[in-house]
């Protein structure tokens, strides 16, 4: 679906397009202003995804941000999300970054966690494996 | 509070230091392994981060995301999610992206809107303000 918006077979309502990436609006946005930031060449998901081409997607994702708080689109904080992998609520199996408008009170987005302070000698457990893998 | 973390006077579990951007475990993690990358030099939020320092932020969260999947760490999928100001849910004032392992059925995040399609005029209408924008 994001391929044929990118070579220009599907409709979109395009925002920018800079040349690796490039944004439209969500069809079925959470708030009109709603945005997608997507690689033009296909990633299904992140471990597809190029570094510079994800850099990039934030690059531009961090442009629209700013642009949408100088619209008069409703705008009084903004989230970037990208999911990735079905866990993650991922459904279109291009990877994309939301760039969403939010406005105050709207409940848009819950987040329920347990949210305890964990023992540092856990935290540091966890940090221990990934520095690991980083590494590796 | 973070920037105590980037200067080593408040304590961290420590994933990657790169530099410009550094990488900690949440100390409330909503998962094990849920992982925070903010820049070293203090943003309050996305106005005041510069460019280049998002971009690294991102690549570094990229990077982790690989890495929570080759850990043994649960990770069934990955959210980014960074909040941009207090409509947006964004309660500690050092520009942060979450990293963020899901593990399926968790129900950690939902999202809640209407969800309709929209009219493509209405659609257009949104891209033309934010073009406009982003060329001023």
């Amino acid at each position: 679906m994001f391929c044929g918006i990118a070579d220009g077979t599907q409709p979109a309502s395009i925002v920018a397009d800079a040349g690796e990436v490039l944004a439209f609006t969500d069809v079925q946005p959470a708030h009109s202003g709603h945005l997608l930031v997507v690689p033009r060449e296909h990633a299904t998901n992140l471990a597809e995804l190029p570094a510079a081409t994800g850099r990039a997607m934030f690059a531009l994702a961090h442009r629209l941000a700013a642009a949408l708080g100088r619209t008069d689109l409703p705008c009084d904080g903004i989230n970037l999300f990208l999911a990735d992998g079905a866990a993650a609520g991922q459904e279109v199996w291009h990877v994309h970054l939301h760039v969403l408008p939010r406005i105050t009170g709207d409940g848009l987005i819950r987040i329920t966690a347990e949210w305890q302070i964990r023992p540092r000698p856990e935290l540091d457990e966890v940090a221990r494996k990934l520095r690991a893998e980083l590494m590796a």
